[in-house]
């Protein structure tokens, strides 16, 4: 029965992506749980990118449109989808998102999923990769605790470099939890907050929305 | 679909709810995002509590026993149940390792279940209260966001209160928001790093065990 629910999915899942090729547009599913930056690393990342690509952004979360607000105010098109007990967005969400908004050729879509590191692993939305973020406050072990999430992801983004001084927290050791789970993860460090590293990430994602 | 093994779930959690009362055994299901401290937060607690009842966990995450080593160390009775691709402990996992444990009467049963703000919301496991932690680097919308958890909520816990000079954060926000979804929310706010605010928290489980 899960696997039902799971097998529609993908196919809807290619199909987005058939639509995505056809108009050449990236689409980038972020994910994490709850609180670890997303739409802040959307918030800072998308105007470094605007000069190259149009951006358009999918927000995703149980209740509020907070977050579309956000990036509404950075004068890039959003749609909001609120889940509402839902714990994940689904690949039907997107298809009909993605109609609605009437997205440019040649550009790149960021899909901001609902806060969870479980879950939305095992929903295929049709995005080219799949970009988890952690933050330094969420412990080293995370990877090992929640590996389907990094088993799936291509891009593994820690956050919150800026409050190091602060956590027990080791670098290294998370790095090295996370390519246990996953050796082909790429890996960036950034602090939202500060700017650190945004450069390297926002350089990579011109990168891919170039090469779709 | 999902009704069915919700029901199915509520049942469960009855039976469970019924052996803890002719036990007098007080369960607590913890529950947060991955990374707010709920491991840690029961590291420092449970030794609050030892002179004044027996104490036993149930530890939940998707792999590792790190979790579970880690209150061993305690000298505590524990267990750990890994969900695989679950996101959530169910009643049936509580059942089964309720009975393997061998509980004591007249005790108290912490259940930490898996890191994840939104589904666990919805499993009941025949807990007495529910404990949902959030902590200061995720944001005062949270509760705005992922309403469920904090509308099945009993108590409140704030954590990492010492990361609140480095972090954009409103603590008065966040328990208006969180009062918004659930004016009945106890609220404590904690540094389980300084154990700063520990006492009080310590002190209201201490005096739920006595009341079971």
């Amino acid at each position: 029965m899960e696997q039902d629910v799971l097998l529609k999915n993908n196919l809807l899942a290619e199909r987005n992506r058939g639509y995505f090729e056809a108009r050449k547009i990236m689409a980038l599913n972020f994910l994490s749980s709850p609180g670890s930056g997303k739409t802040s690393l959307l918030e800072k990342t998308i105007p470094m990118l605007l000069a190259h690509v149009p951006v358009a952004v999918i927000e995703g979360d149980q209740q509020t449109t907070n977050d579309a607000e956000r990036i509404h105010a950075l004068g890039v098109p959003v749609i909001q989808i609120n889940t509402g007990s839902g714990c994940h967005l689904d690949a039907l969400m997107v298809n009909r998102a993605v109609k609605e908004m009437e997205l440019k050729d040649n550009s790149l879509l960021c899909i901001e999923n609902v806060g969870n590191l479980v879950c939305p692993a095992m929903f295929d939305l049709g995005e080219a990769k799949k970009i988890v973020i952690i933050s330094t406050t969420e412990g080293d072990d995370k990877p090992l605790k929640y590996p389907a999430m990094f088993h799936e992801a291509d891009i593994c983004v820690l956050n919150k470099t800026d409050l190091l001084p602060y956590v027990d927290f080791s670098v290294p050791r998370c790095r090295e939890n996370a390519m246990r789970v996953n050796h082909h993860l790429e890996w960036f460090e950034v602090s939202v907050k500060t700017g650190e590293g945004l450069d390297s990430l926002a350089a990579r994602i011109k990168n891919l929305a170039e090469h779709r």
